[in-house]
């Protein structure tokens, strides 16, 4: 049976559970999330997730949200990125943490409030400090990445599909790859993966749909 | 051998450790972080987290950091917390995950921003902001608990322990118990536990400390 991933093309997260689905090579599909119309919002997409989020992943009977929730699934079910001893599936687990905490979380909304919030409700404070606390996040994941291919171990791991979640979207949010080349050259070593692409050419709806 | 927890009283993210780790019965003891002097940026602490955070448990061999991997790390150890089924594991790594995405994160941070960062550097645009999202995740877990004794299941998991990290401080961040009747009754609930003690009581370190 096909799975079905909920998604749209400008959400990060989403991308984190498709890039997943794509590299692992299963059968899956996504089902667009009209999401800048309301879409998460509605009765019927409230019974799949009462929060309200995308992605869903939808395997027969199983519904499973949040991106790190959905790619522990994939791992459960191929044996894939989830690290190669116990001591590296806590330390994929401790980025894909972080990545919630202090990383992808911080780069979503900035980049919603720098580009998709409409102008009149943008505050320059409030964006100047998620990109000062962004910037902080940029230099412990270049740092590490400093003379590694992998975030863990020596292969692509949920970790790696985490973090690059919001890192190939051409969207401003104060991110440029030039500053930070172990990032800029771990985000190449990850799109040379059999079957990458990129979010707007792996999942439904992008700016331009919207008139942006 | 007994366990050490590097932790402050006054990180959330601490107590979530903390607390797993005094409700599960294991022998551990807290290492004091000084913190607001400092002490996570030197160059010893670094040797342990390279990331300059707290809390990091240390079980002999075994350094780990990330409360979230550290309630794992005890949910392997001891089979406490982690859910009843394989639906309830993915179930309460959602929650973790969306506390760490959208709950602690924020918490710990407004927390910080209101009450230890010096006057002059506190920015109200920001601190207003901050509160309104948290008050859209104090909705979604306000309407999570009706009806409901745990987050997950039938009992107390890494769920009820992560999403609490921040809700028993008494420094406004604007959160008030009263506002929000099935987060208060569970509170009560994961209060009235064997062994649970208040953050400031469980781990070294309280503002009083520091003249606040």
């Amino acid at each position: 049976m096909t799975i079905q991933l909920h998604c749209f093309g400008e959400s990060g997260n989403c991308y984190k559970a498709a890039l997943a689905l794509q590299l692992a090579g299963l059968d899956w599909e996504p089902v667009f999330v009209d999401f800048f119309n309301g879409a998460a919002r509605s009765p019927e997409y409230r019974a799949i997730n009462p929060m309200g989020e995308a992605p869903v992943l939808v395997d027969g009977d199983i519904t499973l949200s949040q991106s790190g929730v959905i790619q522990q699934y994939i791992t459960d079910k191929t044996g894939r990125f989830g690290g190669a001893s116990q001591a590296e599936t806590y330390e994929v687990l401790r980025w894909v943490l972080w990545d919630n905490h202090k990383f992808s979380s911080q780069a979503g909304m900035t980049r919603f409030l720098m580009n998709f919030l409409p102008e009149k409700h943008r505050n320059a404070d409030v964006i100047e400090f998620s990109k000062g606390r962004l910037k902080a996040a940029y230099a412990v994941l270049n740092a590490h990445l400093e003379g590694r291919d992998w975030i863990v171990g020596d292969g692509i791991t949920n970790a790696d599909l985490s973090c690059c979640g919001y890192l190939y979207y051409p969207e401003p949010f104060g991110f440029d790859r030039a500053d930070w080349p172990h990032i800029d050259a771990w985000l190449t070593r990850i799109a040379a993966q059999p079957g990458w692409k990129h979010p707007y050419d792996l999942m439904p709806g992008r700016p331009s749909d919207r008139g942006l």
